[in-house]
């Protein structure tokens, strides 16, 4: 497909749009059940920050989550105390501290990739076999193309 | 498709995966840019709440980014500075302040918005038009019954 055909942006934004809407509901319903766990949303994307960089320091933290340090250390301190988390020391050099997830930390986690779960799979239950099948192929292609991209790049 | 079919769990989990990352890159494509704007990513959601709340308060901003309210109000003054957004005393009660985007903060978005299609346009001028046609019938399909459960929930 030509990149300049009019009808080929158009479909561009259309995907794009049905992409973020489709996610959007899917990310808002694995958050729904937060509450339940006594955990923000802001100390939740720390989480998956944490999962994603095991022993990642203070300061990284910071950095990846564009939030002034005193207002992290905030919340990493109620996370601590909440029990989602730990402080510990690198056994390398005692001045580091890092940051270890707990298994109340995992169990958040867990939980929201559930409910995203049982979400979609209430949402894809009204789908016949042949559409689940043509969907998986259709977005694996995609990602595929994204992936190959990626290396690549 | 039966619920308990751990087949079809298996295929949920897989969409809700391909879904997750697909969108994911997606995003982190159209963020990229922010940089060049001089904005945060923190200053950046302010905005996505913004244009989707027009006239909200600063309290409902707190409330909404789920930030403390002092935090959030560092974060406005900064952005009001660099002409994203601006107070404006609310007509009918002049004790509120409310929060108005400003062309600067739009351009922001439209850049950002622009910038994920770009990306994407680059991946899919490589599917076929059927491919394109079959993954925009797709996503459609999913949004179409989130969208009626919604209006119907």
């Amino acid at each position: 497909m030509a990149l300049e055909d009019p009808g080929f942006s158009e479909r561009v934004a259309t995907i794009e749009e049905l992409l973020r809407l489709v996610a959007r509901v899917v990310r808002r319903h694995g958050r729904e059940i937060l509450s339940r766990f006594d955990i923000t949303p802001p100390q939740f994307d720390a989480l998956v920050v944490l999962v994603n960089h095991e022993g990642i320091t203070m300061g990284e933290l910071c950095q990846k989550m564009y939030l002034a340090c005193s207002t992290a250390t905030d919340l990493i301190d109620r996370m601590e105390r909440a029990g989602f988390l730990e402080r510990v020391r690198d056994p390398h050099d005692r001045r580091v501290i890092r940051l270890r997830i707990k298994p109340r930390g995992q169990e958040v986690l867990d939980a929201v990739m559930d409910a995203r779960r049982r979400y979609l799979a209430g949402v894809l239950s009204r789908l016949e076999e042949q559409d689940l099948e043509e969907l998986t192929r259709r977005l694996r292609q995609v990602y595929g193309l994204m992936a190959g991209e990626m290396a690549s790049g």
